[in-house]
């Protein structure tokens, strides 16, 4: 871990870090070794020490909330967002023109198609020439753009998972891109940290409910990154996304299902990822009919993906594991920083999950 | 509850009552007005008061773990057993031999397809005579011959989920048969309550995983049971079927993925699961769009469903609950034995779920 | 469960029904045969079916939420209060005025003591005369005057399991009174159904804490009620409680430490319990070094209890457990209402626990 | 964390990996920047790679559990033990005789009064000599002695949190040290990874009790540890300790009661506090009347600690929380070894709490 050289040491701002993604951004960033943390704002809690909020902070961070401040930002050589949507696009732009790099881990800036991004959201874009321009922060696909962006869009937790589970597949054409299934399950951290009665303790503990299977905000999203990786020519690549509540704070599981197109079988496909994700850093390929579990990332970027073939039939199912709070956000989000700023990937996200 | 008619109080005997379905049978029979349990048995426990090993049943119960015992069982109007698979087989001949009534809530009996039965269970079966006699015990479907079986054999807890999800439509012929995707989710009591350390509580809480993706036991037995409701001529059901393991106690939860045949909207779905379980006790048809949460099943011998068409596609999405060990095991044992002896179908299965 | 006999059947009112003392309250009537629910009221949910809020009762109450309305409530036998300290003490004197009787499950009336209420609570209390009259409606001391109580102030969940641990010595002077130690930890249902951050699945899965360490409002309840039943002439019973949050549900333990007095022995203890709760049916004096579980009454009306005296000394520890929402709430204002219309006093009540 | 001198790099093993503090130990090694593990042991599982074994350190380690064999031990500079009691004991005297320094996680040699540790664990100690010249290693008290200690009895996980809630009340005498009251709750992680019914995850979700009420391995090892801090003619401390099984993984919490003796307060108590760990670097003493969370300190070296004085009586209430697995035991050990080695006392051990 120790380089031997100087390193430049970067300042980060960090706006809206009162919820898990916040929390979880100032826990890897306090162990990444070329990043201070000039600032983290929050309109409500302006004033608050940091270790106040999150018990977990204490003698690891003297920071205190402030004012959203834009002067105070533009210090910054990087400002992550972790706010609600709507927010960064406001903020965003005049952050760019001076020239500050930004990373945002809303849904703002994932979307291309800005109508559709205003039909889900139900509002209007407010930066729909940024979003354009913006990179969208999938490393395993878009490495080299982000290298030199300023402006990333990390991925959604759900799209992160299911996009990793899938692009091997897609990019060598290998399964039909219609009809595509994706049943996935997360902890409860991934609906936030806003006091509402149907994410208390009592109304989830011992009970499992599938939520939004009628139509998910994540869907444009997955099936845009997925459309991106075919093959010109394809028919693109569509899907029926139900996603579920879990008991359990921190994970995500998807189990996808896909049609082999003729010719393929389980070791074609097993050989596709392996090839595909040899040198990834954080995609772990595991041996063929394994059962990722999502504690064994619990706390990584890392994403571990498995292949079955039920029966020797024509249904491939991948099982795709990652930690919503960490490769579906904040340590993705550090993950895009090191490529950004020419660091080794891996700076900061190295340790292994916290198990049991 | 009161009828104010002297009915007659019948004699039954449990087979294997130290796992959780045999808790579960105890906690329900002991509400039952027409059951008086005469034996329980167990080979390692005999002598030990079943209080002592479920604290929940002391003062509810005085029964001592007995020796398991032709001459005792066949005492009984009726038992039930409670065993793993192959057991059952070996000692039910001479049950039936002596005229007592069986509900095994093993896979004992379940299939038809002997050969299949001893391929999936890796041994040969001991009683495959009786098996193609015994009467599969899905009320919804096999009622009449219920009321006159000697011998039910229960349904599995993710047979029972998933065909009370799919029957409707494929009775109707309105989705495609060939492609049917069942994700699935359990509880760990579903499980079982042997000391393994993959079910430690260290092991499972905040923790979600697969298993069994490339072909779990209950397949085959599903697989049967569609088909059994498909009109004469229909192309055989065949599914892709992939549980989970919740770190949670009860409940199942069941996400079907099917394709709607031409014609067929959400509202056609939703009046032909409204008029096929209009006379169900124990199925609920939500309105559409509902998510039934498995906690609102809890304890109960209840099945809620809703359906959801997503993007107003050709896939049918059907969400489907129970308790495993309830509707999933031993409350639908009670159901079974409710038909067989003529009493009204919910007698003893009245208590709402508990919920918080 | 049939006694041939036509009982009378009275109409109960619920005045606040969305919280977990509201729908456990309506899970236990359901049961019970004497009793048809005429009202359930709530301000904000007047018009909403209460199957729609709570899932579990869909199929078992067609129930109508209503606007609180004294005429509409004044046409019942029995008013239930299930709600915040501060509201029962405003409504309860014109029902009482018109004769109706008052099950209150707050905390409104609980207190002899009005300063101490009005420093505990911060406010003046508004009914003081009738806080005077009410009955405590703890059944194990108070069972005759609640047979004939028009106002019974229904217990605190850690009250009723503090109290039933150090009745039999308090009443015996079998342990010194000063210095009397509760330490004592409850499922998240306790805390209520209000969203509050603090009280999500993401903040206290995994988790545990202390809370109210230096003072918590059901200490004087807890110090009245002991020393109602010490001796003439006894130093009043003082005592330190300090409750914690649990990850779990339902559920109260109770490990109660008090040094025994001279001459006192694990034996003689033992029999001070057996012989004080001989004919009690919901208090289960369980075999001396015994280890009850929570799970082991959940849902029930029951109480177990265990003694033990570490090491010989002079320290006897009792742990005592209940269902905070049963035993610590509704099942108990449902024992009460047993005894007030002069049922069996388990009617409604029998039920095992729910295990697992 | 680049001190940019070249420090020597140490090999050490690891005898009996296969539990949680096995695997605890793995992740934490996994970060420390000074260690190479050169072995790690287990009868039962040589030959299997440690990454199949737990699935969290795939990708982070290419280790492969090897039989136990003295000649692999002795080439490390330092063994710990991992292992259950009556392990160490035995194979401890041959690798201290070569020279190989020594860290027992287990309980084998942390009493000094080999008599009373052979009541407690029912056989005879085969290295009472070696038992009697160990270092008990509890940094906090015994720093010094570390440094140059051949063999280190790493603390239990009560003892640990207990014995820092009382430390600098007992060596300053501002408590009674008779009948003292430590009332702790531990996660189930705490009970091994052994595959046990009452262990597994359907017999303790949603559940809570006490265990060994009546007498704990570990309530010699605090009393020893208090006793030790005493002054010169105090009265031997003595105490009533009540351990409780948590429905969660990781952490402990105790909950400490003392009678203050005359003059003290909250605020002398807390100066004691501050003073007494104001260099500790894994002590964290909160502001008054603070609850500590379990899972503030998850997966950390941190204990946190906080005083209440209810109602100001004569008792002073500490809470003290570690996580039973890292302060408990594993990172503790690092603690140690940190210290041994003459590094940087947090080395490998800087990481905030994972949270949520």
């Amino acid at each position: 871990m120790s380089t031997g050289v100087t390193v430049r040491v970067i300042k980060v701002a960090i706006v809206g870090g009162t919820g898990y993604t916040g929390v979880e951004l100032l826990r890897l960033l306090c162990g990444h070794p070329q990043v201070e943390i000039a600032a983290i704002t929050s309109r409500t809690l302006a004033g608050t020490p940091v270790a106040e909020l999150f018990p977990s902070l204490r003698g690891h961070s003297e920071l205190v909330f402030s004012e959203p401040d834009v002067e105070l930002l533009a210090k910054a050589d990087l400002v992550f967002f972790a706010t609600p949507h709507g927010v960064a696009q406001a903020q965003v732009p005049e952050l760019i023109r001076r020239g500050v790099r930004v990373i945002d881990l809303s849904a703002d800036f994932r979307l291309k198609d800005i109508p559709a991004w205003e039909r889900w959201y139900g509002q209007l874009h407010a930066a729909p020439v940024l979003a354009a321009e913006s990179v969208y922060g999938l490393p395993e696909v878009h490495r080299q753009e982000i290298a030199g962006a300023q402006l990333v869009a990390c991925p959604g937790c759900y799209p992160t998972a299911i996009q990793l589970g899938w692009i091997p597949l897609l990019e060598a054409d290998a399964i039909e891109p219609i009809g595509l299934i994706a049943n996935a399950a997360s902890g409860a951290s991934g609906a936030g940290r806003q006091g509402k009665t149907e994410l208390l303790f009592a109304e989830n503990s011992d009970n499992f409910r599938a939520y939004a299977a009628g139509g998910h905000r994540h869907l444009p999203e997955i099936e845009q990154g997925l459309r991106n990786v075919q093959p010109q020519g394809s028919d693109p690549a569509s899907l029926t996304f139900v996603p579920h509540l879990l008991p359990m704070v921190r994970g995500i599981h998807a189990t996808l299902y896909a049609r082999l197109k003729p010719g393929q079988t389980l070791e074609s496909a097993q050989a596709l990822f392996e090839e595909r994700y040899r040198d990834e850093p954080f995609v772990d390929v595991m041996p063929p009919e394994s059962h990722p579990q999502t504690r064994s990332v619990r706390g990584t970027n890392l994403c571990r993906i498995s292949l079955h073939r039920p029966q020797d039939g024509d249904t491939l199912v991948v099982l795709s594991v990652i930690d919503n709070l960490a490769k579906g956000a904040s340590a993705q989000a550090l993950q895009n920083m090191n490529i950004m700023f020419g660091w080794d990937e891996t700076l900061g996200l190295e340790s292994p999950a916290l198990l049991p």
